[in-house]
């Protein structure tokens, strides 16, 4: 079995590697502001912080949004990768809940936030979840010399 | 006299260019908003459209914006760009003007939008008029065997 390199954020760590690579993003999706901030989302939470996030839907009813978690694959270089995208449907609310981990305390899903949620719970129905589990199927699926 | 390619928007295009190259792009930063949306302006604009751009803002008191114009030059291959910046100071208002260019009908500067102002006064203020001002006054001090 060959490696297969998990790389999140470097680019050029990307373009050292010869072999299978995985990448993954994260994205929240307004729906009132037609996806956005979507794959912005980084950017916009470091300089708006998550009163900022909230403050940009002060002036839309709609508060609705999406999660969404996407995982692309490639056996090797300049073979066309293929991705695996899951989403969790959820609000925009004032943040509650443990500040940990990005935009978590303001992403309400089902009366909790992801960041009140017991990770059990979220680890089994999250967006990286769903993605996760569409990548697995998947990888069942084939016989892949990696 | 060797040719200098003007490239607007594609980046295959770019690494075709073995020779001079020359790069430009606009930014629109909100002081309330940490100068997002910045860099992300064209896919905002499109999205939200002008009005949507008000909103963004509807939550702060502060509407005052920057209109920043970049570009980028480089010799060569491998050669470090150099980068000449022009910047505008106004504020964001309701749309005023013929809706001609982009966001230039909501960004005021001394009580005239861009798209209100008469095209000659705007040419010789705008930041795009400054950064080619850094421009030409850099290439002017170089001997350029370009």
């Amino acid at each position: 079995m060959k490696t297969c390199t998990f790389v999140t954020g470097n680019p050029n760590k990307v373009i050292e590697v010869e072999g299978p690579v995985i990448v993954e993003d994260s994205a929240l999706e307004f729906n009132a502001m037609n996806k956005l901030p979507g794959p912005y989302i980084k950017q916009f939470l470091e300089l708006l912080g998550n009163d900022g996030l909230n403050k940009l839907l002060h002036s839309y009813s709609d508060k609705t949004a999406e999660a969404v978690c996407t995982f692309a694959f490639t056996t090797g270089p300049s073979i066309d990768p293929i991705t695996f995208q899951g989403r969790l449907e959820g609000q925009i609310v004032s943040a509650r809940g443990p500040p940990v981990f990005g935009w978590e305390p303001i992403f309400e899903h089902e009366g909790e936030t992801l960041a009140e949620m017991a990770h059990e719970k979220k680890n089994g129905l999250s967006h990286r979840y769903q993605a996760l589990l569409k990548f697995q199927e998947w990888l069942a699926a084939q016989e892949l010399d990696i």
